[in-house]
């Protein structure tokens, strides 16, 4: 069940995988570099035996890609086995590593992760917690550094779910079987950063609370603590685990992300309209906005780029003609609804901006009468120091291109951002007013949570 | 540029890949199991030197999935190297098979392309053909085996493009560089089976005609021969191509396949129309079809499945309940478009029947209120002989199941295919009439173009 | 010249290897599973900069062996990276590893080397050592650890070289190039386990003294301490490391180890002569051995056996049969020497009595009218916890067998060890008297070192 | 029991290996590049079922060391399997080559020994064989090819030993069990280049005679034809394979190598006395010649370099500085016996001369008084055109340095070669005198056994 979890999370992290079982006595991993269906095997996962478990898919943000950072880390402490997998970046690791090294810990990496782990096996100076006091030490660690992170942390005999105060990376909680289902599978609780990760077998319960510590045993679950964020700060969900990085079908604040995107799309439409025959995505991020827009201005939804799904990275180095070739390998015109046509082709997010003017050119060989833009985002312009991995600003075409400079480049006959406040307003749409809301939009505005980081620098 | 082709031809077979170049003087070969992008590198590409090369990508027919059966075959002959890609099987592979074998030569393989090779060097027993003609030994070749293949035929210092009296299989030609373009490209000729090969960067010129034998070399192309098919015996271009096999933006008898596709959903509409709120499709391949099925019948196309595409085949054994959690892994419902929803699911074809069955399921579960499928094409019956992989009659679930047991066993409202004469219809609808024109429909009627095949039994 | 060493030291250890180098600033590392041919390319290699570096080639005692036990280790400590290679095994691994446990560390493995770098990063709880005082720090894990150890600790710009204070493990010093020659190698120094790693580049100096701690940076050398024993505790050198473990050019207290395996076999003559016709050995390790009983007892030596290189460890489940065959895989008897020959066969040890039976099978099925087992080392009974991997006391055949049975059931006409005193007058015969002077005897006569070890418990 | 033999033949080849297996219905197949050990496992071994089987070790002569070159080869032929493993090399192998091509066959590679089984499946053009006369094919195949061959040819229900009519290459037959033991293996016969292969579990019977085809079936054995010599040539037994190529173990033509190689030694004595303190050898190739020259010259003999087993190629490109360091990393000098000695080095042979004068440095450096070089086998001169991959004659050390030169070059006090005379006494000295009898020894003096061969060139 953990690596179908796995597997429905590969999104959220390509680089490297792991796992580990405990059967209330000792840990079994599983770590390796690559996807899921790749590292783990009938051999090795006959060997992860237990009754609990945690894994993690993982991407690269401060720490390189290689297996001395691959998670879950385990490690034993004075109280026992202890395994830690995180979601997220602390926007503190300069300061909190500096704590740890002081206290005398020589670190293998220079993983935030690794970090968590050995932070937690410490004893806070301040003497007050005694013994494997864990929910006292996850506190203790979650007042050192407030942002960002889902954690799950297994000891023997239990796990906790741990969501940082600021609600920045998501986390939920399922209960499986799902009602109403003869099902040959034990019952449980699962926590992940996605419902998608539930898949037909569990149950979406709830999400685990900006600040709240859960703890998972046998006996089912409790929640321990709830850490306050500092006063005067609201929840700062990520907006752009709607705009992109989340599957469509996940839950976040108990709405769906492919109606935030399709309403994103709706309000683009309202923001930027334009006389057209056509609208289409680039597939397929851009579908549910695609949808969106073509249901508020009424053009007809068609498919105008087929992804060709066994192309990945090339090893050929880039030139601008083989890059043409690649985008061309990647997405192929259909004729048939793009000759002769005036085309609205949605895009997620413009980042880089590589693949857009080559995909207009593509449909302009394909016969398109005019190529209109309509992004379904903002312009992405700074940094992200909690877990989302943005180029640098230079890299940032909004930061390099005004709009008709962009526009001009790419060859489109317009292209338009929807707006910050359109973006929030689509996703905050159907959400309860509430004074504690609201949404990090950080990379858009600048506007950093809980002030701007350290900057990291090791 | 050939592997960019390949890639572009991935979906065409996945099992192996090879390429071989020649330099006018000497042939270099690669060759290995796996993806073209995992087979190929910056290493084995610098040796594949040359100015001509024929690549190919393999899915087992009749011989095992095995090095030993990697395509291009290569050998040395009297009349100098000689290598062979070959899309297709031989109807006749038995008997030429034996012929082969009484002239005196060993066979490494099972597999009817190493055949080809070795028919292709061996001196025609009559003895009408002297010395390096390779053209009369081609057409001799096609006089005793008419079906089915699409060949490409590299000496040292040409390539011969043949495709079989039956046009069975399809052979498209392309010159490149694509007009009005400035590209640091050189220019030449390319030939392969689909015209979604040439990318961006090739003109799609023409198919190869049904028996025609192309030469190809620094002079330019010409036509050498072509070899006439069996008189009264018409055309039989292989209509699974139209409705699985192809990539939509590939032209097939000037018809972009989407076009095809689109109208066999058109058609669908006509023959089996019901009331319902959304109409959409099993990703990505029922996707055309979905959209003329909303077209003929101004029901609203939208997305009910996300494609999870980092999923694979599974190492775990599948008993029913991991069967549905595969398929959940694999096809995430979209809540919005789904809850209480009457829904119409187009699939392209039904072959096993595995997998409609859990969608339902997981459609069900998300809350659909009403689920009809529509299958984009008639159910396949019989296995075919020329090239598609189709399973045997017991394991087609329409040699099984009647329309009604189907429906109820899958748990669909309703469950309905498009007629074999709709589909010809659909195929032919924008076609010149013509009175050889003709397509092979064997896998669905039993109906083989050039009689019963060999029974393959060595 | 590193990568020549660890090659050169692959004997001490087979299951993996690895390096780090420093280049003043940062460390390279490259660590893996297996021989350093297989783990090191020139990839890696050309990656591995600096002007100065450890390596490591591992056998496993107490942690498995695993990618993660993988030696050197490496860590940021507050006062800078740190990289550790230690030959040997900790005797009281367990409590101080519940003191560094205790301190707040979470440790990664099983490993004790692992708990010597932590050990080393750790503050004293004293508080009297300030800041980046690593002598200081090394003194200290010495006083808590004084047994068994040769340890080189990499820093970012020196490298300490330490041996225990019993001096159980070996460690040598050398300086390169050699003296007379030119080179165009620069100069430098040089710390190795066994002098063999020299090769002809470096010259051989000096042992590293009991308890002595070296730093060594681009000025040149220097003792920057000499940790005592514990009062009463002579010198305890493994001699193991003569009868078995080194190579035989390699120079321990100022002898080579062939010298010393040369006056056992002079010493086995004397203890236990017999009338032969030609004495030979089990190749190659009995090789110096069989020449001084030869020397000894006038009998001419003569090859027996020849060692066929290619045979590794088989996959195939032995029986008793199939054991008989692997050994015959691996000895084959030279007919010559053997056949209707009274033979004496010396071997280095017995350690389980699989091999020597079939060998002496071997030996009578090609002729041999006698044969007399010598073995040129006293039986082992006891486990060693100092570095060696010495089997349980059940699978020690000495432990099981007395002289007769032993003889009996291996099938030899004659079967008889070397003393434990005529050993250890064989390794001090050319030793200067000293009363610090003593040797390790422990698996031979259970008399350990520092007192009876931990018993392992984690 | 095959895969036991592979390892024990394991120095006949080291480049690929392979398997083919017969269970009187089809073949099964397990090839692969490297050594036996590495190639085969029990998952591959597990289908290598059957009551009978043939396995090849391969070094390459004149075709490349990749896949396809790989023995055994396996065809698919109109009477049946057929799968032939190939030990020499065919002297006019362009000439067969030519004569297979013109007969229509396309070969794959450029290896002679698949030119032997393709030209096995022809039909003879004469017509005089119809049909699956094996006997006569193989028969016809050694009068046109009679130089230099040992085969194994398996069919689906037999196995035919085939030894070239000159007997270049060896081949000898054994039965097992052997007698007078009690062993839960079947009985039945086993043919192998090296009686060593037998190992303890075969009895040795004989050698198959020059140009005799024998027939194994279930039945037994049988000679089925002795195909004669072209009139006035004499046997031709490479005299290469006593020198270096075999295992001191193996019976050749009634004696066992050791003894020939011993008596070398004597010989190389008597023809090259010099006053000394120790005779000694270079690991382990020299030790017989060393063993015979200490025994005739009363030198006394003892080790005077220990080699590392670890050591293989080396990644390193090499200058003069690192080729010195490798043999160094090879050749350890055992001080004990070399230091203040007058020595004698006997070398089996120099071929490039690069690794005698490193030796004779290392020695030197070691404290060697005298260093005197004894090659127990006179100069190479000439390539091989049968099998032994000899280099070019630029390449050979002796066709660019006379004796003085050479001498001076490594550095050595003295150095003589064997004579020619000298050794073919040494072989022969216990052979019954008989017209018939005769050794190549065209790369020690360019007299070829069949005429100058083809010169290859395709």
């Amino acid at each position: 069940m953990i690596l179908f979890g796995l597997e429905a999370l590969q999104h959220r992290g390509q680089e490297s995988t792991g796992m580990v079982t405990s059967n209330g006595v000792t840990f079994n991993t599983h770590k390796g570099m690559g996807l899921a269906r790749n590292v783990f095997n009938s051999d090795n996962m006959r060997r992860l035996i237990g009754n609990m478990g945690i894994g993690h898919t993982r991407y690269s943000t401060s720490a390189a890609s290689e297996p001395i950072n691959c998670q879950p880390f385990v490690v034993h402490s004075i109280h026992g086995l202890l395994a830690v997998a995180h979601n997220g970046e602390l926007v503190n690791a300069a300061s909190l590593r500096k704590m740890v090294l002081e206290r005398g810990v020589g670190l293998s990496t220079r993983s935030d992760s690794e970090l968590i782990t050995q932070a937690l096996c410490l004893n806070p100076p301040e003497g007050e917690i005694n013994g494997p006091d864990w929910p006292a030490r996850i506190k203790h660690l979650m007042q050192l550094a407030p942002l960002s992170y889902s954690l799950v942390i297994m000891l023997k005999d239990r796990i906790y779910a741990v969501r940082d105060p600021y609600g920045n990376r998501p986390l939920c909680l399922g209960k499986y079987p799902a009602i109403n289902e003869n099902n040959d599978l034990s019952t449980g609780w699962v926590v992940a950063s996605e419902s998608c990760a539930f898949l037909s077998f569990t149950r979406y319960i709830r999400e685990v609370l900006p600040g709240e510590i859960i703890e998972i045993t046998t006996n089912g679950i409790k929640t321990v603590d709830i850490v306050p964020r500092p006063s005067g700060h609201k929840q700062a969900f990520c907006i752009f685990e709607y705009v992109y990085f989340a599957r469509p079908n996940t839950i976040f604040e108990g709405q769906e992300v492919y109606t935030v995107r399709s309403q994103c799309g709706r309000q683009l439409a309202l923001e930027h309209p334009v006389e057209a025959d056509i609208v289409g995505s680039v597939p397929e991020s851009g579908n549910a906005a695609a949808y969106g827009y073509s249901l508020q201005s009424s053009i007809p939804f068609g498919e105008l780029l087929s992804k060709n799904t066994y192309v990945g990275r090339t090893f050929i180095q880039p030139n601008n003609s083989l890059r043409q070739l690649n985008v061309a390998l990647k997405f192929s015109p259909i004729g048939t609804n793009v000759k002769d046509k005036r085309i609205i082709l949605i895009d997620d997010s413009i980042v880089r901006g590589n693949t857009i003017g080559p995909i207009i050119k593509l449909l302009r060989k394909a016969g398109a009468k005019e190529v209109h833009i309509r992004v379904a985002s903002p312009p992405l312009r700074f940094p992200c120091y909690m877990g989302i991995n943005i180029p640098t600003r230079q890299e940032l075409i909004a930061n390099t291109h005004d709009l008709k400079d962009l526009s001009k480049q790419v060859g489109a006959d317009s292209l338009y951002y929807l707006s910050v406040e359109g973006l929030v307003k689509a996703v905050q749409k159907e959400l309860k007013p509430n004074p504690e809301l609201g949404h990090c939009t950080a990379c858009l505005t600048g506007d950093y949570p809980g002030g701007i980081p350290d900057e990291l620098d090791w």
